[in-house]
């Protein structure tokens, strides 16, 4: 049993933290009251809805990165514990943003937020498995170093693309919106051609 | 041990979100103020409260429902990870359409977004549970094909009876309600007679 | 492995339940704007922070209480499973029921309803009990029938005494809040003396 | 398998309450309305999200020493369980107060509440380890004397600086929120010199 007590840990605070933020997104979701029909009071909700929707698939984009990680890292250290609560803090910051922006999302600033806090949560995720490849006291034995890069390469490429998203929010916010949206269809994609993720290593 | 690490996370990030989207629900009921005595105040909770204790079973019945597709899947690929978290994204959903059912109960279209998210939380059951099974990789050798009818034609059961309790809320609202109560009910007096739950395969 | 997957994601689903009520008790807690100082407005608080305390620990009984029995069975029915998540929706009632009593504590009415859900607890948890120990199928090998009968009489007793705290809230609830708070103190002292709980059963 | 089935459980219920605690905190920071542009209102906010980060690094503090502690626990006992418990509840009032230090920052007595609640942590956790480590029935074989000092030294100096942080609040409350900074870097600092976290004894 290489992956001892510590990684069953940190596992359970951080499924706990993301099924909290995914429940939690929800709430800012308020019906408003009025004298018009329900269907119309719910049609008023939809972008409220769409960054509901839109910060729940974030969020599982990078719970799924951190499983993935989580995998191939056998051992913690404190410096790890910390980058892994970093992360968390990140994450717990999210339903503030994804309010922000639910309210306010014509303004190019409340993008930025949002756009920031999913390039925080990359630049944590990215750091974690930067601190645990480096280490191979850490790692599993035989970790292949291409799967090291290419998690990196695709952390990165997400960030890249929240990046363009915050700076294109300046022209449009609806365009950000859309490419905020491409991040977790292009990880679909592309992790389909090389699906690691059921993949047990032989025991 | 087939279930490898997947399995047990998606188990902890589900069970996460069942136990907060249950616990949840009371949020919405609130103590009205006024200067009638305390019975009264409560009295006039209790349409709140029935949705509330109807919200919960269908909680109920969808996680066990889950629970049980799991304990026959033995492994994940990223499609189905996403198909499970689909199916939670719905489930986050519930507190909120509880709430609109909950303070709109005579409007029939409380009562189809309600039936709405009960049929798309059937409807995303049936795609996890349709797609693993057609993949024997995915599934424990040798789960009884007679089995996984069952469970297809258990769900769509469901979900036509959810359609035929909004079509009712156009008639009575009041209907529709007992329809959605009927639901687990019925689940419970048809599982009565092949329970299966606590039957582990002999290991 | 007596205890398989379903033990442990009832275990799962109760615990996220627990500690999700146990956090939200301090939500309905809310410091008093004004212009007095702080102290005296957090002072005014005490009553809500005494209910907060007082409902903690009933939690905390009634989740010791439940890890007990669940220490002792060995597999679930569906049946079982249902009592479960009936015992579930009245630990999620509690934080409703404990702001009610908070905030209308000198009224007989609050704190009926507030022993009403502590009783409700204790009777799933009775049925809970008697239905697993009624089935030698779903308990472990060998449970003392005298430890069966013991753990039914103190759920009684907490039942009992609940109920004199609801009768004596008629002739003044302060009573009634020193009673509740006699039901942890009691069941502290009684089990010091057989103390089980760490007794893992020699492997 | 020396740690039974009760020590995974307190493990469950305590990383839920911390998660749900950790995720709650953002809660208590709500955009202000009004006509100034977002990122002012943004920075208004300061105050409320050095807060929230101050209290989030604290319960990770928290976390990690409590974690510490039952990585060396290998059984338990009704005590024991009820000290976890003591330890849950003052969790669980921290996101009050630091909501109260939030919105009274300049108040020393908001520092006094603050501080009295990591104090109150602090106590709670040295109690546990007291306790824990002066019955061997409960602590891995071959614990060493010098770690159970060395943890209880370290629990002390940190509800030393709590108590110094209160006292200097009444000169100044942001000297305060300084030293409540301090005590997660000290933390780290002196940890990594002795890093055990991951150092599962060989098995």
């Amino acid at each position: 049993m290489a992956a001892g007590l510590p990684i069953r840990r940190i596992e359970a605070l951080t499924d706990g933290v993301f099924a909290i933020a995914m429940t939690l997104l929800v709430l800012g979701v308020e019906l408003p009251r009025g004298a018009d029909s329900l269907w119309s009071r719910l049609l008023v909700l939809w972008p409220k809805l769409a960054c509901y929707v839109l910060s729940f698939v974030m969020l599982g984009v990078l719970w799924i990165g951190h499983h993935y990680q989580l995998h191939h890292i056998r051992r913690t250290d404190r410096a790890l514990i910390w980058l892994n609560l970093a992360f968390l803090l990140v994450i717990t910051f999210l339903p503030f943003s994804t309010g922000v922006m639910a309210s306010e999302r014509l303004d190019p600033a409340a993008v930025a937020l949002y756009g920031g806090s999913i390039i925080a949560a990359g630049a944590a995720l990215y750091a974690h498995w930067a601190y645990a490849t480096a280490r191979p006291a850490l790692v599993n034995p035989g970790l292949d170093s291409k799967l090291v890069a290419t998690l990196k390469l695709r952390i990165v490429a997400g960030i890249a693309l929240s990046g363009v998203a915050i700076a294109v929010a300046y022209i449009d916010t609806r365009i950000s919106l859309g490419l905020f949206l491409v991040l977790p269809v292009a990880y679909w994609w592309r992790s389909r051609a090389d699906d690691l993720v059921g993949d047990d290593a032989p025991d």
